[in-house]
């Protein structure tokens, strides 16, 4: 079994409306244990949706999907496609048309006359219906490869997928799958790859896994017909990646330091320079965080650091606003004026503008104290200014991780 | 001129990771005046690679992009794949590798094996450098055809786009084509719609017009292939919006107001209780914020408001931490003790508990003062947590700069 989505329309080619048509039915056909094999996206031109319907049927598609085009208007042509592909004649569906002029009149609309082309169906294939809205689907079968067409509006397409094209799909096809997603965070995309090779060998192919990189964190997913295997990988890379794993699926690293912070009846407040409130922000996403989150100093300017915050005039004076000694008075600083058990310093320098050749765009310095414990960092990021804020926010956000955990 | 773009990853096609990069990069093809003439997504194997490269190649396309699977891992096969089309013959890069390590030393990492295929490069091809990570890019050209191959990370895939592919293909690409955003706060999607009627239809079809809504703003985007028409529509767009109107193209609420604080020479400090921290973030996120950006305080505890910003703890007990008062002397507290020209306070309830009946999730009050000017206003957003922290502060953004337009 093959399966090819299309989805038409020049809005998703031009970026205006992004796909998550696509991935809503990804999600749905590995609910089943299947997956898309291909997805593309045309321009709402019948010349290239039937040149994908072509190409994939040369190219032994079981099931082709097609999403989109089925409205109305000018620039809605699957329609015409398909009869045209299939060689259909339409037929005009009476009955239906009946029912679409009383549905406008419930609305005190009279229907335009261009809805006379959703009342059609062809002589050689089948409709879907639609119970929110006017276009019907349209469903063809050959001997290898099963067509569908459904509308794009996202509702109307997700009611026909699950009522109709689904249960096509698993009376050919029905495996189970199951998914488990390892939240990481403190190792590189190939230092997990190189620490879980033997893990990866052992278990392949009965297991495939992925590594979804994103700034600042690595999630690691595997895919598995086999749950106890799954379970039995997931144990392994436990034990090899150990505190380098924050979480599991929806888990963030935001909750993930929540939880600790609740468990230890812990306060935190932070005094952020560079990340400007990324930090709080970040802590106060978490609901019910008023539980842990007493709040914090944005110490942009330097007055506000030594007035608000406490951090010593004569310490910036001498070592520099960024700088060591002013990421620890500023953690400090804040758990004695906030009273909290946890004081988070952060300052660096974000970019694009001022960085020298000593103090580059990029450093940090994170200070931490929980309740008589400190610990101070120093930090080397990017040049971006966002990247920057965000991964200052992340690593004093695991860096609290750790700490908590020991 | 004819573009296709190649997503590649399992993640997309299974629906993990919505397309956004394909998006983003429609819309950046669009700015030039061009468009991505199609779209395909597949998975992370290299006989699918090649396929479509072979396939779009032998339809002519002029532009190939690919993006994704250029990392060190087994699932990251673009790399080979690329060599393999092209018959390229690998050249270890050593001075690349040596920067590589470097790189890896200075964040107290041992560089591992696995990333030494990210320092070859092909002898017959070019290397697109990335400033934000591991992985380069990949140029080939032919006489018809350029290819480009990009990571999918996003900050990396977009560094790449703008530095280089984009001007490699306005190169070959010399159509008039012009588009312009507007950029629109205060006024849903309709009510546009119905304003702009007139204006809309005198100039169809010479100007194409597109309706971006997003979380509390809209996007008007307009093309046209004549430069007059579309000054002269934007004129009549300035004069029917009129202050709804905050910038244009990649102009941000942040920027506006940046701009006009340091037009009026004005410092501003943040008091910020459910927004917990992300209104100074964004403040902060435009470069050169420390211009008019003290700081602030996010008083999430009561306590924090008394002591740290200085409402009263009589205007909390008998009016409520959410409340007009509060909002008032938040502002006020915040201006005083940081010494600002403006001041904001916010305090509102973002849920998804601590709502009441009288105080229901969602509501919010905004306090303003600019100098010796107050302001203080109600507000009911949604129930979702993470929009309502988004609203409160872009709502409040906008006061800010109705205000300082005045």
């Amino acid at each position: 079994m093959k399966i090819a989505l299309i989805t038409i329309g020049d809005e998703i080619l031009t970026g205006f409306t992004t796909n998550s048509n696509a991935a809503w039915i990804g999600q749905e056909i590995l609910k089943i244990g299947a997956n898309i094999n291909v997805q593309v996206t045309v321009s709402d031109n019948e010349k290239d949706i039937k040149r994908y319907l072509d190409y994939f049927s040369s190219e032994n598609y079981s099931h082709i999907i097609v999403t989109g085009g089925l409205g109305p208007t000018h620039d809605d042509v699957t329609q015409s496609a398909f009869f045209d592909f299939f060689s259909s004649k339409a037929i005009f569906d009476a009955s239906y048309w009946e029912q679409l002029k009383s549905r406008f009149a419930k609305r005190n609309i009279l229907i335009p006359e261009k809805n006379r082309n959703q009342a059609v169906k062809p002589h050689n294939g089948d409709i879907i219906d639609n119970q929110l809205g006017s276009a019907r689907g349209l469903y063809f079968s050959r001997p290898k490869n099963k067509y569908f067409a459904l509308p794009g509006v996202p509702a109307e397409m997700k009611a026909m997928m699950i009522n109709t094209v689904i249960p096509l799909i698993v009376q050919d096809y029905s495996k189970n799958s199951y998914i488990k997603t390892i939240n990481t965070i403190g190792l590189g995309e190939s230092a997990i790859a190189e620490k879980l090779e033997d893990v990866i060998k052992k278990y392949s192919p009965k297991i495939k896994i992925a590594f979804l990189p994103q700034l600042g964190r690595v999630d690691i997913r595997l895919f598995s017909e086999n749950k106890l295997f799954l379970a039995q990988i997931t144990d392994e890379i436990e034990k090899i990646l150990n505190r380098n794993i924050y979480g599991y699926d929806d888990d963030t690293i935001e909750t993930a330091v929540a939880k600790l912070l609740i468990e230890k009846k812990y306060t935190i407040a932070t005094a952020e320079s560079c990340t400007g409130g990324l930090l709080a922000h970040r802590l106060t996403n978490v609901a019910g965080s008023s539980k842990y989150m007493l709040g914090g100093v944005v110490c942009y300017s330097n007055s506000v650091k030594i007035e608000q915050v406490g951090a010593k005039q004569k310490t910036i004076m001498d070592y520099g606003a960024v700088s060591e000694q002013t990421a620890r008075e500023l953690a400090l600083g804040i758990q004695n004026k906030f009273n909290s058990n946890v004081g988070i310093g952060i300052t660096g320098i974000a970019g694009p503008d001022g960085g020298t050749k000593e103090k580059p765009v990029g450093l940090a310095y994170i200070g931490l104290i929980i309740n008589d414990e400190e610990l101070v960092k120093k930090f080397q990021f990017v040049t971006n200014r966002k990247a920057n804020k965000l991964l200052s926010s992340q690593t004093a956000l695991n860096l609290l991780r750790l700490k908590l955990m020991q």
